[in-house]
């Protein structure tokens, strides 16, 4: 991209109504992502974050698509299934961002296929923030 | 669409990965589907599914974007949250397909936001299969 890391424009996605199991750690990812750059998305991270059931649906959708059309790097934690993360990865992938995925791999499962397997997005698994961070960093120096 | 009910290709989401405690109802739902078109993703209601973890998932990603971009009409069952549903559903947004998802209300879960407050995607709540055949079919003659 050729911009200075500073100005990067990050739209992180993690599951919301899908399941908050992992929300400290998307805090953990989002506070890493912020030594590159702004972080659309900042709130997913909040712990209190029960408050947007009180947005209107549409408002979240509108606000949330504006913010992924102007950011500059897609970056996901896809370990818990969410149909909000995959909705925004699949329009991610048709407007031609650069998308990582982070995914910790578990027992008995598998990622999604259409996730694994899409031609738009890098998949990394990993294990724990600091292993994330490393990740990240390689991804965005690849993108910049 | 003014196309002969018979023609339609119709492109049927369910969750694989993310968990296949519905695979019946996706069973019976794409049952009632067939009475109108071609369902492009019948394997979707399948009980030995299992299968398809051989198949690479390149091929299992670009089988179904083949699949969902000839389609005329996309039809989801989203209770579970999915990351290969959310994913199609943002690509079918894209191409702008008719979308209709199929919803169960549960106790203390809401649908993503970013599925119930697309201006790209018809969401109806329902109870059981008969319920979901008659939202369907209004569907279906809506886009006819």
């Amino acid at each position: 991209m050729g911009k200075n890391e500073k100005a990067l424009k990050i739209y992180f996605c993690g599951s919301i109504r899908g399941g908050r199991q992992d929300a400290q750690l998307y805090h953990d990812l989002i506070d890493c992502l912020k030594v590159f750059g702004q972080v659309l998305t900042e709130h997913i991270g909040r712990s209190d974050l029960v408050d947007e059931r009180y947005i209107p649906s549409r408002e979240i959708h509108d606000r949330d698509l504006t913010w992924l059309q102007s950011a500059d790097l897609v970056i996901a934690e896809v370990t818990t299934p969410s149909l909000g993360v995959g909705y925004e990865l699949g329009r991610a992938v048709e407007m031609g961002k650069p998308i990582l995925c982070l995914y910790r791999p578990q027992e008995n499962k598998l990622l999604s296929g259409m996730i694994s397997g899409s031609p738009g997005i890098i998949v990394e698994e990993y294990e724990g923030v600091v292993d994330a961070k490393r990740r990240i960093e390689r991804f965005i120096k690849l993108n910049d």
